[in-house]
């Protein structure tokens, strides 16, 4: 299901490098400039010392660095690592974000600011470093520890939460629940009572707050959030060795995708690698129900066209977005989009190729999961 | 695993398009003239009404239904979904009907009476606008449902059920449970004992019987079903949202699949989307499993050869079926039929010019899984 | 994914010929002459009798057999099964070893004993069929079954099991755990007590020994040996009908991944069809998890390179290896290597037509993966 580029109809290939994206998850770049250890650090979800035997280099996401980064920083493609981050170090973090940020062609970045938002640029830096507009997506379980850093009681953490929730997200376009970290995604759906949370706040807060893993307290913020209306992502899939990749499945999101219908909140289903199909049949089944392939295209480089085809599959075109989910290395905006790219390039490409779909269509559901549903979905301009 | 159709040997797409499929598991088509909404509802498994901010046409399906369907309606490929269904009710049922179940050149239909049955053609009916045989195939969950609406205690319900099921399949060809949909696929595989039968009968009779979902009984009816001995299919993977995709894993069988192997009874896992290589699995290693990509060929549209490959690596080439699961409209029944012989040409075709496969074992293999394993399976002519 | 092979790089598809592959899990040949019927049941995972309506030729591994194996008989690719078998019959088993071996051109076979060791050849046999260095890996659950054998109190279990294994394994690369067959991967991951351990072998030597299934007995054979600190295999995925498919997925091992890591074994997933991208997850995730496709792309045939293909998206390149898991017929053997460098010829070849990857970091990844990574890890030459 994949193509040389110059296969591509001309149409589709010029029509998806003009694409204004729309990045609907994504973090800040690091402003600071990176050591190889830090840099190699960023270019993997582990968060374990790399072996002195390997080099985070050798994967598909550094080949794609060393690939179509390089130009981006006026070296050859295929360029070692060492040259890489020699030029990188030498053009500075500004600099680098600068060029990448650019290249990417990434018209609105949704910056989500909950995980070292500290080290990272925010919305406004990564609006002037990238010269587009970019809006919050404001993570639930970040407010909530928040709040409990600033002093609570246990009885009074549902209120002190929806305050500062409302507070936090004024301006915010989205929510975001790392519900799959903290507990599994194989929670109880329903709403807890107000009860069950004063105990559970109880137990987290004489603890000494930190944290949020209490499934009582996720499953609270959660309906606090789809009370709040803002759409709201889900973690789903791949991630760091925190996630058990058994519990992040999106099926086992069935019962609260349920519960969750009537109050119209959108429902956003972040990665989803290697789970991308179950995620097509829940936008398929259920109205509310989007999703994306964001880290599973970066981190699969030359094979990301198989993984984007696949998202194509059963769910309908209005359904699926683009994400890059990158973080603190521009060069995982930059790849996020220019993988993306090329990936919707081949696949649709080869639809056409195959006579399968038209050239029009091709690119009309390129412009639909690159910028048009994610503009409805958050209502952006 | 795809290639344009112009570089499949000629000899096998000329095989493909000639095989007079059997259609092993199927629905009728709808005698009524359809509205848009009607149409739209067809084409997609979601229960949902269609937002008005989509439409069922932006998908696979929908895009596989402009491409190649409107050419057997007289319509160039691509045109818009207004003109398609202009032109469907200006032919009307009869004709788009009569158009689209000749154009499949489908050679057998196993039509399944159970859903809704009665908007439905039936096997006769479908012999009829086919132009080529029908026979049927039995939904147990229907029988009980309808010994439970013409009165029943639960004392006699076993028994009741037994002489319904005989009644109802003198001449039918197989049988079929919808577990997945009314209780999941993990029961507990043993046949339940008679007073448990009882018991169950009496709950669902005293709530008024009507929707089976009792596990007791769905397992109850399974028994019975192997007990009646004709081949017994199984709704497996992607359907409606009532169905729990995780529990519709066809590997949540393994306790039944053992259990009921000294029966003898072919068991046919059906569509299997996106468990495909898990079926795979199983068929390789029970001799009396065998499966299919039924509904997840047509879901699919331009991506069906991928999934169709998935389907053809680790099972035994006798275990392999063609169905549509088509349902309604007569272009899910085309559309099943066509995409498949293309999807085979495209993957069967790429192992010959990889110098894999001869010619003349693709095209044997291509009249195994079409038309000769259901033909052995269900004793056809 | 896939390509013809003739569009490869000269380069690459040269340098994949020629890798002295380190088969990091196989079994031995037998040196016996073997029926059709004995034949049939080693081309598959199945332990049942080969129903008198289908031949196992029929599918991909017996299709490869016919193309690939066919030549280093001396017979022309495509042939039938009838004049296969009878080249075999008249080569004899010797013959059609030395001549199947030596095509496969495996540098360095660690051969798992534990199953059927006694039909097949050893380490110094293969040493001898192959022409090449031949190690042993030796299986757990194979060692404490012939610690039961022998005679052996409960009270005495744990300290003969760890006796036999220090003096079972003095030259031994690596274990093997079948945990997946016995008891399903969803054991919990803690080491047990020794008192759980007594009470448990008291159990199982009360019934005679034999087969060895209780998961504390089990659990104790894995961290006995972790910690006699040789690399640890695990059979994962697709195996005989004896393997719960759903039980054996690898994110099952999750616990026990994490609880291992201090003692810095590294730890083998084997095969993992279909789980191989949960298997790449966890490959990143965890520094001392490695993985491999085996019996995946055997079993697989003209499909191998699309497994091969998404056993290459998210692990590092020093996080997988090449493994045949051959058994008892020497055509596994040369199967399991052929297929392999095919596949790899294609995906990489591929990724490099698609000028995502040079030709140069192709070569590598494939010398790492075949070669390299395995030394590495076993300590060889």
């Amino acid at each position: 299901m994949t193509m040389e580029l110059d296969l591509v109809p001309a149409g589709l290939g010029h029509a998806l490098e003009e694409l204004p994206l729309v990045d609907h998850h994504v973090h800040g770049v690091s402003s600071h400039d990176l050591s190889r250890m830090a840099f190699e650090e960023l270019i993997t979800e582990s968060d374990r010392p790399v072996p002195d035997w390997m080099t985070q280099f050798d994967s598909q996401l550094g080949f794609a660095i060393l690939r179509h980064c390089a130009p981006v920083l006026g070296l050859e493609p295929f360029c070692t690592p060492e040259e890489y981050l020699a030029r990188r170090a030498r053009l500075g973090a500004g600099e680098v974000n600068r060029l990448l940020l650019g290249a990417s062609g990434i018209g609105h970045f949704l910056v989500e600011t909950g995980y070292r938002g500290e080290e990272l640029l925010g919305p406004s830096g990564m609006a002037e470093a990238g010269g587009v507009p970019a809006d919050e997506v404001v993570r639930l379980e970040s407010v909530a520890e928040q709040v409990a850093a600033s002093g609570c009681s246990a009885a009074s953490f549902a209120e002190r939460f929806g305050e500062a929730l409302w507070e936090r997200t004024r301006t915010a376009r989205g929510l975001k629940t790392i519900a799959a970290y903290r507990c599994g995604l194989d929670f109880d759906p329903a709403p807890p009572s107000a009860e069950e949370v004063v105990a559970a706040a109880g137990r987290w807060l004489e603890g000494g707050g930190g944290r949020l893993t209490d499934p009582v307290l996720v499953r609270h913020l959660i309906w606090a959030g789809l009370e709040r209306g803002l759409p709201l992502q889900f973690h789903i899939g791949l991630g760091d060795p925190e996630v058990d990749l058994r519990r992040a499945s999106p099926l086992l999101l069935r019962g609260l995708i349920e519960l969750a219908e009537p109050t119209g909140v959108p429902l956003l289903l972040l990665h989803c690698y290697p789970y991308q199909r179950e995620a097509g049949f829940l936008a398929q089944a259920y109205p509310h129900v989007f999703f994306d392939v964001g880290l599973g295209v970066s981190y699969t480089g030359a094979r990301s066209a198989a993984v984007v085809a696949e998202s194509l599959e059963v769910a309908p075109f209005a359904k699926i977005l683009f994400s890059s989910d990158a973080f603190g290395a521009a060069e995982l905006h930059h790849l996020g989009a220019l993988l993306w790219r090329r990936a919707m390039a081949r696949v649709l490409g080869g639809f056409v190729a195959e006579e399968e779909w038209s050239l029009t269509q091709a690119v009309r559901v390129a412009t639909m999961v690159g910028v048009e549903n994610a503009r409805r979905v958050y209502g952006l301009g």
